[in-house]
């Protein structure tokens, strides 16, 4: 592992159980404190640079509301446009020009492997906050934050089936890596065009985490979880195979309570109609309450790279 | 009335006098607390989020400058882009997102209804920063705020002159709706085309405040307030109606002497040049003071939505 | 001077010695405080509003850092765009406005004069940061500031060459203002189509300030400074000059340890290739410290115009 990665968050694949474990312990203390309290100030004289040369605006606004809530100062770049690293050098430079003014970064970059060129070059902590078709590490803890949280992964064998497109969906891939170090079933429900890439169940294999692939939705029955994620059109050669699928992935509140009325339905928004809002009030839906828990591991995240401690 | 309209600023429908003097009695304390310490450290621990669906720079930094005047903190997001409500399910899945980051909100949308749909769907208050063609309910209560400092709302029937586009300008429906708890007559002057809307002269009518008018701008001599809006060309169908009243519009130095030597003037800005500069640097012109109004009863509103006092 | 100017940093004219050497003073003071500490909390209670009518993703961020380091806040507004100062009514409506909400304001114009129109307007303290072809004065001052960090100004009369654009480049215009109160040799390298105006020879000439003008990249032999620009294409009518200069100015390791292996290589930023990244690991390449530089001197300048003394 390259020597900078041990205070920046650039990959999933970097953590191992205990790193998992200690990042959920926090996150979880941050969560219990902030029901009495809206501030942690463990940060004040800190600050957090946000650069978002693409936009995101739900991720953006969940890091400067977890600087925020410990205290802390927020400088942000929205609307930075850089077309490729192509202009690799103006990156560099950037970047050279954050470590002046901040004391920790998250990093939007629409191409991938631009967070890790900044922890290689720059001496104050890195966040991928999302790298082009790369990596999301951040979503993929808040999701494995969000699964442990409702359905402990240490107390049994979760079945998590994953709807929607496995191929392209970046925060399935990551996710994957972080549960990898866990006990659990893994389904996979997709149409064959848009299935798992194979060195994903290759990783899975020599994890020994068995899994499962289906064009079926009726596979996720009993499941513990359903994290379904988007569809695109534009992946299918075929109009037809996108239609057939478009309309038997939709989870709706009728599918929930027949085939898996204790499942929790996870989504990493923005959702189309892959969701129906006839689920919004149900115990079942936690993907509000996802976004919730991105502020808490966010938190976890910014603390454990500056080297703080929460009591 | 709306169960979640209790605790949101949505429409200056909402108010009562009770409702309104308090609020003017809040922002006067602030005022003159503002006086003495640049600061009023009361909302240390919290974060408002601006949403600024269309840019509005003047109403968003008076609004994030009243949260840190409070000690507080700003998350904002500008620039994001919604074409309609057809979007609906991404505004609401937006708002619900804001919930968990913030502890206030405003936000400016282009499309009416926007904030009440937010304030009916997540559970932090929210303040409507301009909803198109809709509210503008802030803007009112400045103004209010700006008549009663310079001109008693309570000590005599104040005559109030409005000038300008009457039919559009969202921020004299807005006022009126507030207006109509005090005693003072009203004149509103414009060209026919561009008059008041029916539903208004009911409301006055309902609330037994007299009111006049008419095209002529002479009918605003004695006026103790002058509130001037723009008129915009592609109003009218005719264009010689528009050459017509546009040069016999502009509010200036000669005529505020003449006819109204002790009017204020108003306007909710930005101006173009229906209100002349060269009223500037005369007592009369209060539209920069206005702006300023704007903090000090933001700053009210907030503390007001949080259930915060100024001892 | 216009009596606005005393609380305001316009103009890299405005300075007198005893103004530089007080500011480099303060600015090292600055910098040593924050080895020790992230924070200088003298600002707690103070707005500072970034008005960028252009963007400068660098200099707005440089500013809001110091202002957070300082304990303040900041209110930014990105974004706005004002075609020119044919519309200078509504820029001096917003800035009426800004005077209303921040205590201390730096703006970003695409106008020439745009910074001293709203000196001469409003009440709180302006920091021009950079209007047009016209002045930038932070800039000088932070290159002063690395200037003397490293090669003290004082001790020795410098040898400093400027390479590049000498006609257009604002941010050795500016500078040259500065550099003119103390012992130095200036050198100026560039193609004879951007050559420096004669108003700089003449302000040089008056102050007795001895400098050279030349094509030869040899000339910069022996200096104690080398202060690089890009060259832009679009300045020669004739191609070919521009071909025959383009690679003959470009300044990297070999050129340095050979020419003049004791001289610190500046840079204002945004670099191309006319510095060569094979000096960003040696001793002599400052511009990423210039860039740090920008902090404290910023933090400086803000503390002197709210008359704030750090101890």
């Amino acid at each position: 592992m390259h020597k900078r990665f041990s205070n920046s968050i650039l990959s999933a694949k970097q953590f191992n159980k205990n790193n998992l474990l200690e990042i959920l312990d926090v996150s979880e203390k941050i969560e219990r404190t902030l029901k009495k309290q809206k501030e942690i100030p463990l940060l004040k004289e800190y600050i957090l640079a946000t650069l978002f040369f693409e936009p995101s605006t739900r991720t953006r606004l969940s890091f400067e509301a977890a600087m925020h809530r410990l205290g802390g100062k927020v400088i942000t770049s929205v609307g930075m446009q850089f077309s490729s690293l192509a202009k690799g050098e103006t990156l560099f430079d950037t970047l050279k020009m954050v470590e002046a003014y901040a004391d920790i970064c998250a990093i939007r970059h629409p191409v991938e492997g631009a967070s890790v060129l900044a922890a290689e070059n720059i001496s104050i902590p890195v966040i991928n906050a999302g790298d082009g078709a790369g990596e999301h590490p951040t979503q993929a803890l808040l999701d494995l934050y969000t699964i442990n949280k409702h359905k402990s992964l240490i107390e049994k064998k979760l079945k998590i089936a994953f709807i929607g497109d496995i191929r392209y969906g970046r925060t399935i891939h990551s996710l994957i890596h972080l549960l990898k170090h866990f006990e659990c079933e893994l389904t996979f429900i997709s149409p064959s065009e848009i299935s798992l890439p194979e060195k994903y169940k290759n990783e899975l294999n020599s994890h020994s985490i068995s899994f499962l692939e289906n064009e079926n939705l009726n596979k996720a029955k009993g499941a513990d979880v359903l994290y379904v994620t988007r569809i695109q059109e534009e992946r299918f050669t075929d109009r037809k195979i996108y239609e057939k699928f478009k309309d038997a992935y939709i989870i709706d509140k009728d599918f929930v309570f027949k085939s898996c009325p204790k499942a929790i339905v996870m989504h990493p928004l923005p959702r189309l109609n892959e969701v129906s809002t006839n689920l919004d009030d149900t115990p079942n839906a936690v993907y509000f309450d996802q976004a919730k828990n991105g502020l808490y591991t966010r938190m976890a995240l910014i603390l454990k790279l500056l080297n703080i401690n929460i009591e």
